[in-house]
């Protein structure tokens, strides 16, 4: 559709996000020409913002709004258990459970030769420096479960093995509060693979 | 989930957006992390410069990018026939169609007392007016097929009656492509009741 430029470059930008098609960006480029001149400003400047206010910390690569890290940075965290991560979101939904007090670290990447990323983009060097500058007894990998997750945990299983770190991967199998029916069979068979005595 | 406070002011702004909830104001706001800062910077400034840059025509009230508006200030369009719709985001579908080559009114709201909305809102003088000066013949009404929609095409009815004008709505009935099955009984009643000769 022919819109007036201002309008077609909104909905040229808001078409980068993610699963937002051409409808779904008309339909909220519409709802933004409601807001008010103030509402948009402020949109815009948080933006616009975001690359100075947002950081990364430079040691567990988490997402953060000071230079001292909530996690490397407090003494509440335990400083002896370590938890692997791909990218720097997934932080927040294991935060959440509240089951996990020690620190991150985040890949930034997984392997997948496909896409041209290899070992060396992992960096276990720093990995390796870390866990043992640090003294860290317990590392967690919580990779996805895809193939690209699967490859990089088997990495570096292979690559950590001889640090005496306790080394584990978070379980894969049937979801809590989920039935047998609705389950399909790679995490059912993984299910079984993965039974715990009781 | 307890965010850097950047990531929280820029998912509260995403969440402002149609349907988008909590879920996906996260998933935009990671992926705007991912953004290059030139990017965002200027994702920020097509939001910030949206209020002076895309103006409403203060005829019609179609939005548009320059002072002339591209239907009232066209000499391709036809000046006896006009088309009222609800907002201007309404025009766009029907210029899609170029099924309409004549001019737009835009009437902002729609009757809806619940909302506090009465016929004082529609400004049916300007209305007259525009159909006076401008030797208006043909009066089409393209409002939505709602209480709201209903309400004011029958008010304007009422309204513009004594002008000499050839009043109409647009149709209601099947869709094209679509099948008897799948279609609600309302549309189908109001598709016999429209039914035309052939």
């Amino acid at each position: 559709m022919k819109y007036p430029e201002p309008l077609q470059k909104l909905i040229h930008q808001l078409r980068k996000l993610p699963g937002v098609g051409q409808r779904s960006a008309e339909r909220f480029a519409f709802q933004l020409t409601d807001w008010t001149p103030q509402e948009l400003k402020d949109m815009g400047k948080v933006l616009a913002e975001l690359p100075e206010k947002l950081l990364t910390c430079s040691q567990c690569g988490c997402l953060c709004d000071s230079r001292d890290c909530a996690y490397c940075h407090s003494a509440r965290r335990d400083a002896a258990a370590l938890c692997i991560v791909a990218c720097p979101k997934d932080v927040f939904p294991i935060e959440e459970t509240s089951g996990f007090r020690g620190l991150y670290h985040v890949l930034g990447v997984t392997l997948s030769p496909m896409d041209g990323r290899g070992p060396e983009d992992l960096d276990v060097s720093r990995i390796r420096a870390r866990i043992q500058d640090n003294r860290i007894t317990e590392v967690i990998i919580a990779l996805d479960s895809t193939l690209e997750g699967d490859a990089t945990a088997l990495y570096l299983k292979e690559a950590l093995k001889d640090l005496p770190v306790n080394l584990s991967r978070i379980a894969f199998g049937i979801p809590m509060g989920s039935s047998l029916d609705y389950v399909d069979g790679g995490t059912l068979a993984q299910a079984f693979v993965g039974r715990r005595g009781f």
